[in-house]
C-alpha cells in the first residue's frame, strides 16, 4: 500500500567532524521518502523554490518516489545550515532560510487523497490539521513535530493529537510537549490525548514504542562511525511507516518489526551525507542489518539461578 | 560460587526532587553486595570509620553478606553528599569526605583469597592492582573505575586492564579513558589492552556488552518513576557478576542473561533511596522483571515485505 508524506523538501549545508556538504538534498519529506522507497510506494507533498535543482531528485524518482504533489513556487527553496561537533549528539543550527516554505499550504492532489498511510512530517501543526481535512480515512495517520512548534503552537499540536493514530517525536520534544521528565509518563500523557501509539526516539540511544499496555524498545544500531546524523529521525519514520504500508498489518507484533525497520533505516542514513547512503542501499543489506539487530538484543530463556 | 567485592562502604546524603535522605547506606561495595546477595554469596572488603552505624549492615548480613573482611579504622567513615535535579540524569556532588577511605589499603583475608569471582569496584587503580596480587587465580575478575581515577591514574588503569577479564564503566568514562567519542571504538580500544569483555553502561539508556566479535545490548527497564539513581551502576554490576557466579557459566549466552539481570537489579535499586528497595526485593519480583525485559525487546521473525 502507498504512503503519503507531507513535509519539507530542502537544501542542507552540513558540517561534521568528517567533512562538509553544501546544498545537498535535505528536508523531512526527502529523508522519509528516500527511506520508505525501499519498502513501498511513496508520494511527496511539499514545496520547492524556483532555484531548486530538481534533477537532484532523479535518483528518488528512479526509486519510484512520486513527486507529482511537489509544488514549484516562485522564490528561494528552504535551506538549512548546521554543524555537528565531536560527539555528533546535537545539531547546531547556523542558519535557517524558510524561503517558499514560509507560505507553504499543502494541497493534496485528488489521486493522493486516498493514500492509506499518511505521515505528517514536521511542519506547522495547523498545516498538519489542514492535510487531515483533505485526506479520506487513511488506515494510519502518524505525525511528527519539533521544539519550535511545541513552543509556538502547543494548542494546535494538542488538537492534532485527537486526529492521529500515532505520534513520533524525540525524547526532548516529548518532555517539552508534556512537561513530564519521565518518558513513560510523557508517552501516557500523549496517548491520553488521542494516539494509540507513541514512538519516542532517543537518537543514538534507540527508540521506544508505547501502546496503552505495552512498551517495545529497539536500540540504535551501534555503528563504528556515524558520519552525519541529519535526517536519522525522518529516515526512521520512513522505515517504520514504509514497513507498515508494505505489510498492511497493524498488529502489535508487526508494529514492533516496523520499529526495528525504522531503526535500521535510520542507522544507514547516518553513514553518509544527505540521502547518499539510502540511495545505494540494497534489500540484502537491509535484511542483514535486521538480523544483526536481532542478535544485538537476543537473550535465551533463563537458567534458574 | 562466591563473589568478593572490594570497594567503598559509605554513608550517603542524597537529595532528589522526591525527597531527602541523610547518612544512609551507600558506597560501591554496599550496592554491589545488596544486589548480588539475591543471587549468590558475597563477601565485602572495605573500610569504615569508628562512627559507622554497623547495626545498619544487619539487613545485609541477614541476606548472607559476609563482612568479615570489613576493616574498622579509627576516624570518620567515607561520606558522600549529592543532589539530583529534575531530570535525574547526573548527580551533582555537594561534598565528599573520604575519611578513613583515604588511607584504605585492602587486605584480603586468607579465606577470601580463593573467591572465584572478584569485582574491583571503583577505587584507586593502584589498590585494585594490589588486590589482584593477593587473590588466587579467580575464574573471573571484573573492574570498574570513574572519571577521577581516569584523570589522575590513567597509566595504572591501563596496567590494570592487562589483568582483568572484564571492565564495566559508563559511556562518559569510556570516552574519557579511550579518547574515542564512539562507544564501539572505545570498547575496542579497551579490549585491545586486555579484557575480553567490556560493559559500557549508559544509565537510563541501557548497557552494551562488547566481546571481540559480538555486541549485546540491554535497555534500562523503563520505569514510570525513578526515585534516586544513586548506586544503579554498582547494583547492575552486582546483578551481573552475581548471576555469573550463581550459574558458574561464562558462555556468551549466559553472559547476555547476566547483563539483563544487571539491568533488572539496577532498575530496582533506583526505585527507593539507598539499598531500601534491594532489601525488600523478592526472587519472584526479579523473575517477573526479567520476563518484562524480554517482552520489551522481543520482535518475531520478519515477514518478507
Amino acid at each position: 500500500m502507498s504512503v503519503l508524506v507531507v513535509g519539507s523538501v530542502a537544501l542542507d549545508s552540513v558540517e561534521t567532524p568528517f567533512g562538509k556538504a553544501d546544498d545537498v538534498l535535505g528536508g523531512s519529506a526527502t529523508f522519509f521518502a528516500a527511506s520508505a522507497s525501499h519498502l513501498t510506494k511513496v508520494s511527496v507533498v511539499g514545496v520547492v523554490g524556483s532555484d531548486y535543482p530538481t534533477e537532484k531528485l532523479e535518483p528518488l524518482k528512479k526509486r519510484g518516489v512520486d513527486f507529482s504533489g511537489l509544488e514549484h513556487a516562485e522564490g528561494e527553496s528552504f535551506r538549512w545550515r548546521g554543524r555537528y561537533r565531536h560527539d555528533l549528539n546535537s545539531a547546531e543550527t547556523l542558519e535557517t532560510r524558510l524561503g517558499v516554505f514560509s507560505h507553504f499550504s499543502p494541497k493534496i492532489p485528488e489521486k493522493l487523497r486516498s493514500c492509506p498511510y499518511v505521515f505528517l512530517a514536521n511542519i506547522d501543526p495547523r498545516l498538519q490539521l489542514d492535510v487531515l481535512r483533505q485526506v479520506k480515512k487513511p488506515k494510519l495517520v502518524a505525525c511528527d513535530t519539533m521544539n519550535f512548534w511545541i513552543q509556538s503552537r502547543r494548542p494546535d499540536i494538542i488538537e492534532l493529537l485527537g486526529h492521529v493514530d500515532l505520534m513520533t517525536l524525540n525524547d526532548a520534544e516529548a518532555r517539552q510537549l508534556t512537561e513530564k521528565a519521565n518518558v513513560v509518563q510523557a508517552a501516557q500523557w500523549i496517548m491520553a490525548r488521542g494516539p494509540r501509539h507513541v514512538i519516542i526516539k532517543k537518537g543514538e540511544h534507540g527508540a521506544f514504542m508505547f501502546t496503552e499496555k505495552t512498551i517495545f524498545f529497539a536500540p540504535a544500531f551501534p555503528l563504528e562511525s556515524v558520519f552525519d546524523p541529519t535526517g536519522a529521525g525522518d529516515s526512521f519514520a520512513g522505515g517504520f511507516i514504509g514497513y507498515l504500508a508494505a505489510t498492511g498489518d497493524l498488529s502489535e507484533a508487526n508494529m514492533r518489526r516496523a520499529v526495528v525497520m525504522g531503526s535500521v533505516m535510520g542507522s544507514f542514513a547516518v553513514e553518509k551525507f544527505s540521502i547518499e547512503r539510502l540511495m545505494t542501499l540494497t534489500r540484502a543489506e537491509i535484511d542483514q542489518r535486521v538480523k544483526e539487530m536481532r542478535k544485538l538484543v537476543t537473550f535465551e530463556e533463563e537458567i534458574p539461578a
